[in-house]
Order: structure tokens, then sequence, then C-alpha cells
């Protein structure tokens, strides 16, 4: 059994690896923040400007919203942004001119991230947007284009990236804890109330795929650092309530890699279920449930012989600190982020296959 | 959060609606103990001998052996058998007049569970045979048909059937706990020495699917009550060492059932991993992990929207007395046991499909 001071003593081992800033031990204080803009004041902005607001290293300073009035006003009391920094989707360029905003956070449906990064980025201004990328590659190849094009970086939210205990994980097996790897399996479900516009084809580009299955297909292309090839897929809806009209209920897939790794995974918008993964090798595996949750990431598992058995203590919105300062870090560093456009990409050419396996076209 | 005592009481009303004998309450010991026959003295026998010596409803009366001067004699000491009852492939079938033997117990390779199922009904015997129930649902069907005629008892060794936190999870599902039933992971995953008879197409009929992947596939057919139609599979055998020559090393694969249900499992000869089921609800879920282990069974979930944990208490062989009690209480009562034959067949069923979609026939 690997004790908790051993963990303490891998932890740190990881973070100097991942070359990442660790939590709480940031040393840039001197420096001014980088200012965020905002964009789409839904439940996962809400939690980004509450992480932003624990962070000495990123600030929102701007705020983009369709009502400036009630949740402008309301924000702007709560960070401290003055009123002229309040802006519509119909005034949004004029940020172009705003010097305290350094970048865009896009909190918006999936189906306004690839405008509003194209529109950032002629801003001037740097894009850290939300996952999924968009609703289809062709938008994200028009994103990374944009970005290139006007020299500002782009980063996607993939918060688990930055997630102390998904690091561990992914130095135990960078580091050969597991042996060669073989399988993974992983998954996340959910329920989505009624008139989410999650729901919606044209908001959300697809179901639970786009929003939840995500998680673990990202977390296997990012632990093979391999492009999926082969695709089997299976979707049901079995709620007839009317919910589910336009995108599926449930999935389940499986896909293979070149070099012989296999996964199954699944999500759904209609059912309770764990978020979990099994990363399996040669020589050992490690379980991770829950896997993607906002906090409460548990790692255990069988490494070298031994078992470990480690709970994440980050609180809620701790991963989005970890993200905004880590975005904050490559902006002030020049250097690209740990999930860029193209990881975004990658991910979304994955679901369009997944989709036609399924039979339901992303289109 | 359900508490020791709550479960405790689950556990009770579980086992009553079971209809399924209780472990250590049992009250048949003014009866004459059920014989057994051991037929083959591998780990798996070993073990359900060692099982039947803590019942006081099933006791080991002979033995079929291939060694019977060295195995035979070894467990004809342990467990107070006289040299007569120890048969060889040989002289099986005299095994017909020996009035101290009920029933066989069947821990043979899979390619022999079909020739001494058949053998045993025609000397009279029932018959308790070990997971996979054959190798082909050909065999399945014969084994039933001779059982049928000899009117012998037929039941499949699915340990997890008298398991009491597998028995609480069922109950909790069949009683609602967790709404309509939306999806299923699971999986099993292991190591296989070289040279072992499981990495044998020709003893094993297959490889870590009929051995393992069989336990999710099992569980799923049995929470749901239904037969799968639609079926994809990938296989993918990484090491070259030679051990995987004839089977698969790692399967995953997807099913779905008439009522919407879908699953995503698999199964490994190669790797090291969990033994996990996930059962996914519209209001609730519940995660077994490990879940088919011989003991550990661990619980936990959400319920009725309260997090539920419970970990198993019963140690090896515990699952195995329950079993061997069981058959002893079909055969004493002339109940039909609760995995009969049927349920073999039907998994091998399942499994055939399941070949056949990853391209990999099972002839």
């Amino acid at each position: 059994m690997i004790g908790r001071r051993d963990f303490a003593k891998l932890s740190a081992l990881t973070l100097a690896w991942a070359g990442l800033p660790s939590y709480g031990q940031n040393t840039y204080t001197l420096q001014k923040p980088i200012g965020y803009a905002a964009i789409g004041l839904g439940t996962i902005s809400d939690i980004f400007m509450h992480a932003c607001a624990q962070s000495q290293m990123a600030k929102v300073t701007a705020l983009v919203t369709g009502h400036p009035d009630t949740k402008g006003v309301k924000y702007a009391g709560m960070y401290g942004i003055p009123k002229t920094s309040i802006y519509t989707y119909e005034t949004f360029d004029r940020i172009a001119d705003n010097k305290d905003v350094d970048a865009v956070y896009i909190g918006l449906p999936n189906s306004m991230h690839c405008e509003y990064t194209v529109r950032a980025a002629q801003a001037g201004k740097h894009v850290l947007c939300e996952k999924p990328m968009a609703i289809s590659s062709a938008e994200c190849r028009k994103m990374i284009d944009a970005c290139r094009q006007a020299k500002v970086k782009l980063m996607i939210g993939y918060r688990v990236h930055y997630d102390p205990t998904w690091m561990q994980a992914i130095q135990i097996i960078g580091s050969g804890g597991v042996g060669q790897l073989e399988s993974f399996q992983g998954g996340f479900y959910g329920q989505q109330p009624a008139g989410a516009w999650r729901l919606s084809k044209k908001l959300g580009g697809g179901g639970a795929l786009m929003d939840l299955g995500i998680y673990p297909l990202n977390a296997i292309r990012h632990i093979t650092g391999e492009e999926p090839t082969d695709f089997t897929a299976v979707v049901s809806t079995r709620e007839q309530s009317g919910r589910f009209t336009e995108v599926e209920q449930s999935m389940e897939w499986t896909m293979k890699f070149p070099s012989g790794v296999i996964a199954s995974c699944g999500c759904s918008y209609g059912e309770r279920g764990p978020s979990f993964v099994n990363i399996n090798g040669e020589k050992g595996y490690l379980v991770m449930e829950p896997a993607f949750h906002y906090d409460g990431v548990h790692l255990h598992g069988e490494v070298g012989g031994q078992q470990i058995d480690q709970l994440g203590t980050g609180k809620l919105p701790f991963q989005f600190v970890l993200e905004a300062e880590h975005f904050a870090n490559c902006i002030r560093s020049n250097k690209e982020p740990e999930s860029p456009g193209e990881e975004g990409l990658k991910d979304m050419l994955a679901i369009e296959a997944i989709y036609k396996a399924a039979g339901a076209p992303i289109a």
C-alpha cells in the first residue's frame, strides 16, 4: 500500500513533470493578472468567474451577455467590473479597444463557440473556449485558422487535464506504473432537465456524446497520445417524454487505436450513473470513480503490485482555477497551452466518426 | 446515507425475496447431505471441495481424476472419501452404481463439460456444471436434452447469483430503487499464465470472453431478464509473446436489448484490471467494484437520492458454499435451480453472436 506521504512525493514529482502551476503555490503576484472577458453568463461561466476570484493570476475584467441590465449588472457588482466593460452580443466587437481584456472565456452553447472564437481572435484577444470546441470539425479548423492568423492563443477547457489527481494518474501511466497499456473503459452519465439548450440539436450539435462522452474520449486519447481508427456504437432513447426528440438519450461505443489499445465508453443525458475510467495495463491498472466530477476525483488501483488509493482534496472550482492560471501562464510566457485547439479538433473528428458508426449523423 | 442497520434489514428481505438459503443459517442438519462427485481436480474443484467441507448440506463423496494415485489419494484423504470412490475418466460410468453420489460437480476444461454432463445424466446423477456451460450452443442443447431425458437436474455454476451482495443489488433494482434501467457497463480482466488450458482454443473453446466476459454478459441478462439482439465487438492482441496464438487477448463489446437497454462490456486474459459493473437507471445507479471476485464484492451508488455503500463480508469459498447448498436444496425439494442449463445456453448464444460481431468465429 502506497501511503499518503509517498503520494505527496509522487504529487510533487507529477507537478514538476507536467510543468504546470501548482494550485495555491503560485508566485506570480508581482505581475498584473490576466484579464478575462466572460462570454455567456450561464452555469459554467458562473463557476469560471468564481474561480478567477480565487486566483491572483486571473481576473474577470469584462462581461458579454444578452442580459446586460440584469445578469451583467449583477456580475459586474460581484467582481468589480466597470459598467463600460459590459458588452452585448451586438457590441461585442468593441472589446478590441478594451485594454483590460487579454483573453475571453467562452461559456456559450456549443453552436456559438466558433463564431465567438473567430470574433475574439479578430479583436486580438486570446481564447479559452469550453469543450466541446464546436459542433463540427470544419468549425474547429476555422477557429484554429482564425487564432493563428490573429496570432492569439487558443485553449480548450479540458479541466481534468489540470486536476492534480488526474495528473498523478497520467504520471503513473507515463512512467510505466501499469506496464504496456491494454484497454480502457470510461463513461459519464447524468440527467439534463427538459428545455435545456443541450437537448437542442441546433445549439448542442448533438447529444450526450458532445458534452459528456467527450470526457472518456479525450481521456483515452490523452493517455495514449494516439487517434482512434475503428469505431462501433449503439444509441438508445428509452424515454418517450419528449426530452429526446432532437438528440440521443444514451450511447455506448468502442474504439481501437493503432497500437492495438481498445476502449469502450458511454454517456447519457437521461440516466443517473457514475463518471468513471478503468485504465488497464499489462502489469497494473488504475480506476477513477468519480473521474470527471468537479471535485472528489478518487483514484485507486494496482501499481507495481501494490494497491493504491487516493482521494483528490481540491474543492470546486479548483479545476477552473488551475485551468485559468495555466492559460494565463501561457499568455504571459508565450507558451502553447497543454490543451490547444488541435486537441479539440481531434476529439471532434472522433465524435463525428462515433456518430457515423451509430448511424446518427452529426449534421 | 443508508446505514449498516438498514442494509442488514434489506439483506434479510433480499434473502426472503429470492427464496435462497442464507449462508450459515441452514436448518437441514437432520437430513443426510447431498453427495457430490468432483470431476476434474484443478483449482476450481479444489475450492468447491473446500466449500462442501464447510457445509452440512453438501459433501464430496467421490472423485474423478486422471491422477487417481496422486491427486485422487490426496483429496480422498482430506475429505474422508473411500478409495473405491476414486474414478478415472475411463471408469467414470461405474459411478451409476455408487449410492453415495447424488450429483456431480464438473470443474473440467470447457470442452469436456458436454461429454461429462451427458455421461453423468446417463449414470442417473444430477449435474452442477461450471460456467461457461460448454463451447457451443449445440453442446448446451445436447446437455439440456440429456438431463431432461434422464430426469436429473442441471445447474450452471454462476456463483454470483448466490452472493448476498449481488442479491441485494438485484433486489434494489427489482424493487425500482434505480427507476427504469437505462444502461450497463461491466468487465472482468486478468492474466492467464503461459501454458494454461484456457489459452487453448480446443480446450477453452475461445478466449477471455468464454471465461471472464461471461460474467458481465450474464449479469446484465440476469438483471434485465431479456436477451440481447444487437452486437458490436472489437478484439485486440497486443502481446506477441506466443500466449495468444489460439484465442483473443482482449475484447470490448456492446449490446442492445429489446427494451432499449444498452450495455458495453469487456474482458481480457492478458491484462490487469478490475472486475466491475455500473447499473444505471432513470433515478439512481449501482456500482460494484470488485463485482466478480470470490469475495469482497463492494456495492455503492445512489438509491432513492441517497448514497449507499456496502462491502460484502463473506470470505472465499462462501459463494461456492451457497451454490452447493442451493443445488442440494433443489435436489432435496425437487425444485428448478435458479441458474439452470437454459441460462447457460442463453449466454452461449450471446457469446456466439459476440464472436461473430468481432469477426472471430468461435468454431
